[in-house]
């Protein structure tokens, strides 16, 4: 793999694997480019033809309407044609694999993959697989990175908070199976963050997890006190009652983000999901819905952040 | 829930959910606008500008290949870009509740909700909860209201017999679990239609029927007499064979449409049926397709009106 | 069934149903038309307005992602507006009949219909049904066609081999279950190909496939003797293990395109299939990958014959 496998030679990005060693002024790019698009979405007329004859493809080994959708929106407001292929329900139950489905659709003459897979690293096998030209979003791989989400999240915290290098910022929750959280810490620290925390039960969190230039808690309390920025995980549903955790009502009691906890951060402290969140779970009703929540902006910012994003991979075109 | 949820302070359609109490001169404008979009899918070029760069996204909470096309049609040729959820199958699966699906939506700059719920209500519940400028278009809930459908219906009988206060309509069949009929008594009863009927076995008729302003018969032949509408109802699969009815067949023999029962109503009457039909189960196949039959018509009129109803509730924009 | 049912009374397609009796000069102007699209393809812009503002529906009563695909993207680059329609799914559940749901889709003011099927005929059926104006293009139909496959092999045949008249072309595999093989031949012999094989195991050939105009094999390296082009089929997953067959190991050993047994064909032999390839069984995975594959630049002919193909069907307008 070579060592930067999303950026050419001139150090511009060419795909979007991961926010893992993405330089800061690519990511301080995206986030300069979004800042126009937020504004189209509020426009009459929302679309702009920067991406006009382009295909999109939005291939999604993995189920879900919602990032889906997210790229889906962005690539239209763009005037690029998107193709959606659910592959887990075709040409790979015909026993192809997953090089030759790509081969095939980069043969329609493709210029954008989105791919979301449940194994880590496809998405840079896809990359280093397409002709020049061909660019991939990572939509989510496996438990390795969401890049797309860890740029939004950027954006709703230089939007809310501007000055990335005064921040304390918590990650609370399922840090070990969270590709969120990992492209959340890279870019946050990337982005000169001097404290980024993470708080969760030792079975939650990565055993080396410090090593990514975070400090640890298992207090909640303790690691929320006085963070600018409050970021909630998903509990996924498949962990909850399982060997890892005693059951959702106990996470809730420990690690679920309460009136009584969120007041352990600063007064102006933002909250932020992913989503889709489970209410009662991670994070109490009044939170989700309370005026530090900043979570329904994340999603209006997550459109802006994939359009900039899709618009500076696709503007070159394929034959420069 | 307010009195008029469906309109503004003015009188002016901002969402549609439901015929009930809906001002005739709204439906009136409705079949006018639509007026105006059939032409359109006869020309070369079916496209009008009326809803670019808008949003539209279509929640199917409940499965309708058909409906769903309808719409999808309707708002391709207003040249809005289309959303299609099968929400079934995605965010309510992962626990995600009904409101915060919409939010996430609505957070996503959209513009119009076309909603299709097993629930009765699900579309008020919605449009109670988007902000100002959003509409939503109720594709049918539970068995409440089917208004897209009721409109479509209304526009059909207008085109072949004109003046609706001479008119005698008959609606027959399963009236109780229709919500395609009770949205065409709302609309009948309020553009003066003097006669109303429905016409099926004690089973398949709600209680207080009458309430509503029509006439029961459970004599089919009785009931068509001297009608100049004929509109039939789709007896659901899952009802066939079912407590309420003997049998498919039993069902055609009594309140089947058939030459001979047709007989009874007025010479130049018209058939009608929302689809999709069982042949030999509600109609016999003759009739379906005999020269009284205007099904198809009703087709492709509801295209129209649904452009209709979406120019309408979509002209405005957001930020009116 | 008319004897030229997908010619109009002036001798232009008005559906593409077969490859079967379609005649030269009108293979010839689909690939002379998609000539200008192939192009196309490599620009910045992919789209050419040809029908805007036409309503296309992809009706898969089969699913195929792979096809839905190609028609989707052709279909989008015409600037057609696509509507995709897994009917499996969907009326037919209901019980609705195929022609009940053609006629409301019709109804709809429908272009075209590219409808896949797995009973042969159904694509006729349909082109029977529809009124004059609105075009069909087969797009698989049981064993029977699958005419534009068919056709972008000849367009990857004459841009390698230019001149049909002086060609040996091998097809290798399950002929007997294959619409593509099919296709092939009748377009081959149409386009003057003196010498078209079939090489299989008997089993796998039709008992009267040389009344199609080809001479059997069953010796691949026989079969394979001084051929220009070698044509690979897919070997139905179903089949394998079947009663028809002692294994998809056995089958590579004597029908899989190999090194050793392409040698046998002439040196600038090119190598073609259909996709989705099973490497491994019908064909060496060095050979796939080979210099003579022109397996790719088929997918990628694929969107231009297509584009083609629904150009001149959809040029003409419905009121013509």
């Amino acid at each position: 793999m070579p060592a930067h496998p999303q950026l050419d030679s001139q150090g511009n990005l060419k795909h979007l694997l991961t926010t893992e060693g993405l330089p800061r002024r690519l990511i301080e790019q995206v986030l300069e480019t979004a800042d126009q698009f937020v504004s189209i979405g509020e426009r009459e007329v929302k679309k702009v033809p920067l991406l006009r004859g382009k295909s999109v493809f939005n291939l999604f080994f993995e189920n879900s309407t919602r990032t889906r959708t997210t790229f889906e929106i962005a690539a239209k407001r763009l005037s690029a044609d998107v193709i959606n292929l659910n592959i887990g329900a075709s040409s790979t139950s015909k026993g192809e694999s997953l090089l030759d489905t790509i081969d095939n659709l980069a043969a329609m003459d493709a210029d954008m993959f989105v791919v979301r897979h449940h194994s880590s690293g496809a998405p840079y096998l896809i990359a280093q697989h397409v002709k020049p030209g061909v660019a991939v979003v990572n939509a989510g791989d496996g438990r390795h990175a969401h890049p797309t989400q860890g740029l939004l999240d950027m954006y709703t915290i230089r939007h809310y908070k501007k000055d990335f290098t005064r921040l304390t910022v918590a990650i609370v929750g399922d840090v070990l199976h969270s590709r969120v959280a990992r492209s959340q810490i890279h870019a946050l620290t990337t982005l000169g963050v001097p404290e980024v925390r993470v708080i969760g039960p030792r079975t939650l969190l990565p055993a080396d997890v410090e090593r990514l230039g975070v400090k640890v808690f298992h207090d909640m309390k303790r690691g929320l006190e006085g963070a600018d920025v409050v970021v909630m995980l998903r509990l996924q549903n498949e962990r909850m009652n399982g060997p890892l955790l005693p059951s959702a009502q106990e996470f809730f009691k420990t690690y679920g983000l309460t009136a009584d906890k969120l007041a352990r951060a600063k007064p102006d402290a933002i909250v932020m999901h992913p989503g889709p969140m489970n209410r009662g779970v991670e994070i109490d009703s009044p939170i989700a819905d309370g005026t530090q929540s900043v979570i329904l902006p994340q999603v209006t910012f997550g459109i802006a952040v994939r359009m900039a994003v899709m618009s500076l991979l696709g503007a070159g075109g394929r034959h420069e």
